[in-house]
């Protein structure tokens, strides 16, 4: 197993909640969530916690896939769309990225293809490479 | 049981992860967060997911506290501080309320009172009251 | 002239700014700002504020293209790369619309296509259509 | 006059706003805008565009304060009332530092002392001291 690999699958978190990563590559990694009971909130749909957290480990996994760590340091999100069933996927891209810091946007969809949620995020490398 | 504590026991996401909720109000909510290693992310530290959904469960309390069902639209958070232990806790209170939107600030401290993370929320009512 | 047409005069800042809308569409705008002396910050790059309300003035503009009046309620933007000179362009596009509330991102890029700032924003439409 | 009385100084646009510093400390400014008709949108109320303007310049006055440059890199702002006429007032003060990075929360009030907006900043030092 690849250093990285090792790296994502230290994620304890991520495996608590049943996240899985589909993919990851250069600056992106593609992940999904299936909803569970346990992922839902007082008003029985999924949780902004569950949410946010299956868009986390897909920034965390593109923003680290370059090699140093990357530590994340602001992340706005916008709900869209309740979601109560189903898969949800999260997909992150790098929008910039200098040695030190990097901005980073996550798509969070439905299985018919519909905006649950956007996230944009920042991370930083204290040891740049 | 209250309607309101009867809505609270009724967060499945949040009793999934232990997030206590240790007193509410009119707008405002503490809980707590006892770290476990399931809590943990690829760096050993406290996932950013973890540490969002606590803040996000005491702002659903706070935001829910007045009757009508309020849902989360928008979030930021700020990640100050890694935490690696103990217990933390989140403070939930109102910035701002007009019947339809309402704003939010959630404080995360550790222990040692230190900022670990700062949420700044709103929440959208369909049916104000 | 158009309602609408007559809106987006009225916008007495965007004027003083000397922000100039390009064209504008259902949940769409592109506007540019020529860089000036008076845009620039104590670092003689340019200032937040300006980048922010360049952004600020497409959003106003998808979000109010398709009739009912809307107000930003959240923004969050993340500043990518300085600029110093030349013409900045931004581009608002609409990412979700019900009838309360949508939401918009904008990309301000400069000469070179680089991406200067990332701006996410939400409105809400009090009466809506 | 000082280094840091000459940075301020140095604002070209805070000063093409008549954005006013009132008074600056270690992580810590307070300025304020008098309302005029340039600063309002086509709404007729005042620009979320000034509005953030006038809490950046207090955010670049609070985080260059220390004396190494530093740089906003993500803000997020909440409009939480709209303002028309009277003097805004912005008040800085500084959540968390580290040598790298720091986060800041900018309140804006008008004359009643009610809460326009809350605006959450982070700067970044590439040399820090």
């Amino acid at each position: 197993m690849s250093e990285f690999a090792e790296f994502l699958q230290n994620d304890k978190f991520a495996r608590y909640l049943n996240i899985e990563m589909l993919e990851t590559g250069e600056g992106q990694a593609v992940g999904i969530l299936k909803i569970e009971q346990h992922h839902l909130n007082s008003h029985n749909t999924v949780h902004g916690g569950a949410i946010f957290s299956l868009a986390d480990a897909v920034f965390a996994a593109a923003s680290n896939s370059h090699g140093p760590a990357a530590v994340a340091i602001n992340v706005s999100i916008s709900f869209l769309k309740a979601a109560t069933s189903g898969v949800l996927t999260a997909q992150a891209k790098e929008l910039s990225r200098n040695p030190s810091l990097a901005s980073y946007e996550v798509r969070v969809t439905n299985e018919a293809a519909e905006l649950i949620a956007i996230f944009q995020g920042m991370v930083y490398r204290k040891q740049p490479r």
